[in-house]
């Protein structure tokens, strides 16, 4: 099935306790589209970027079958550039430097081709922006995922409830999930954003994991134990693209099926993590990512 | 087969952002006792308590099937005392007060009877304590667990390290584990841990799950995502008594059937924290727990 991503294409400077780098290529809407590239290559990517970026990134993205003519690459402008310090628990950051550049004005532009998508993923972006996407789209996806963070929260609170309200699946970590339902119990939480729209709501808890919930059920998928976090930046991104990745490929979108999807999700951060920036994203096989799968199922198995 | 179980008896004066208890009967002890009591009826205790502790709990424990002849009443004494208070968010407490009391010179006895019971329970105490117990055995055990905790560590981490050496699992959470092995990587601090004599290393994450290690797999159990926590003392020692109880009930210390062992245990910690200090562990039915270890089952199975 089709796969439509929009999000943030960008530059990343990194410090973490294990090292640092200078501007890599980052942004949520890559990590997504890389991680799904293991599992669908019906993959249209909307974004934007300046004329600062590298060409060869570009390509890359396109040799992982990710159409890009919904790149929108801005003539005289800069790229979005974000720089973070992560602390030594690796489960908090500094944010050191953003420069929105190209993202100040950004009008997301869906190409003809892409506006019937079956499934649609909202990267992390003002949810005025992602609204803009919903009200591009000719019909309903059979699935769309919205990705946000608590800065929406803080400041575009009444839009994101908008948007809320024609998603399926919303994905956000446990103390956002905290704050969008003024609940500190995450299984209240869950109910209460539940009744703001989305059918489907995934915590994420980082190392701690990722909780599934509908109406009825809770999923649980651990996150797996691993010796060292290099670099969680795109962790998040890279689960969300699993995630509906899976979906995509596998074009049910039931329960039982999105319980696989977290784990694929889940599998995908693991990797993530392992190298810096979306480094290990480009180097992993279809063999490494069923071997992992493997480790996830005897992980919990009893 | 046999267990033996040495800890505190104690009152504990609880204060959640639930309410508030007056002195009821807590202690290590009581809580693995009442909890492995679900497994095995040849329960066997070693504590002390004060002449003020009341006869109709130590009915209440042998009405349990707990032998309470290693319960050693110090007239004129009164009973270990400990108060705190949870801060909202459950996963810390402020100490409030500590009275010793009998503590201070307790001198465990293991009557002859106890001396070859083949499963042991070592509840968390002063180290020194527990190894004159191992000590008293007349044959090793089949299975030893111990269970301590950072203030051990931080007063008489040498006496612990001899300790360690003895047993067979070790159970303790992560901030134990990573103060232990001065390793902040949990996967890493396991293996430091594992060298220093347990073959097996339990890490107890409270509402995050639990993780199993020998030296060369990892397991892990969630914990059920509960809608309130309304009080975690005695959580861990739940967990510990429907651990081994589990273990001793089926008399099989394989990793795979500790796995199912993590799980039991897992059950009846999200009990424990159901009601305010023990309350739950006396009214809940063998069926409450065969429906709660499916929940667990259901809750990861993909």
């Amino acid at each position: 099935m089709n796969l439509l991503v929009v999000g943030t294409v960008a530059f990343d400077a990194i410090e973490t306790p294990f090292g640092k780098t200078d501007k890599i290529i980052g942004g949520a809407a890559t990590y997504i589209c890389l991680s799904s590239s293991f599992f669908t290559n019906k993959l249209n990517l909307v974004s934007v970027v300046g004329e600062d970026f590298p060409k060869d990134a570009i390509k890359m993205l396109q040799n992982k079958s990710v159409n890009t003519s919904g790149l929108q690459i801005k003539k005289g402008e800069k790229t979005f550039f974000w720089s973070g310090k992560y602390h030594n628990d690796m489960n908090s950051r500094d944010t050191l430097d953003t420069q929105l550049n190209v993202l100040e004005n950004f009008n997301p532009v869906v190409p003809v081709d892409f506006n019937d998508s079956e499934f649609l993923m909202l990267g992390n972006l003002m949810p005025s922006i992602q609204k803009k996407v919903l009200d591009q789209m000719k019909k309903r996806p059979k699935l769309i995922v919205l990705d946000t963070m608590n800065y929406w929260m803080d400041h575009f609170m009444e839009d994101l409830k908008e948007s809320l309200k024609e998603v399926d699946v919303l994905t956000i970590n446990d103390e956002e999930a905290r704050q969008l339902a003024q609940e500190h119990s995450l299984v209240k939480a869950a109910k209460i954003i539940l009744s703001m729209g989305p059918k489907y709501l995934i915590i994420k808890k980082g190392e701690h994991g990722a909780l599934l919930f509908n109406h009825q059920e809770i999923f649980f998928a651990p996150a797996l134990p691993l010796e060292d976090v290099f670099d969680p930046t795109g962790a998040g991104d890279s689960f969300a693209g699993g995630f509906i990745g899976y979906l995509a490929k596998t074009n049910d979108t039931s329960f039982e099926n999105m319980k696989r999807a977290v784990i694929h999700g889940s599998a995908m951060a693991s990797f993530c993590v392992e190298k810096f920036g979306t480094q290990r994203l480009t180097e992993i096989s279809q063999a490494d990512i069923d071997a992992r799968i493997n480790d996830f199922t005897n992980l919990v198995k009893f």
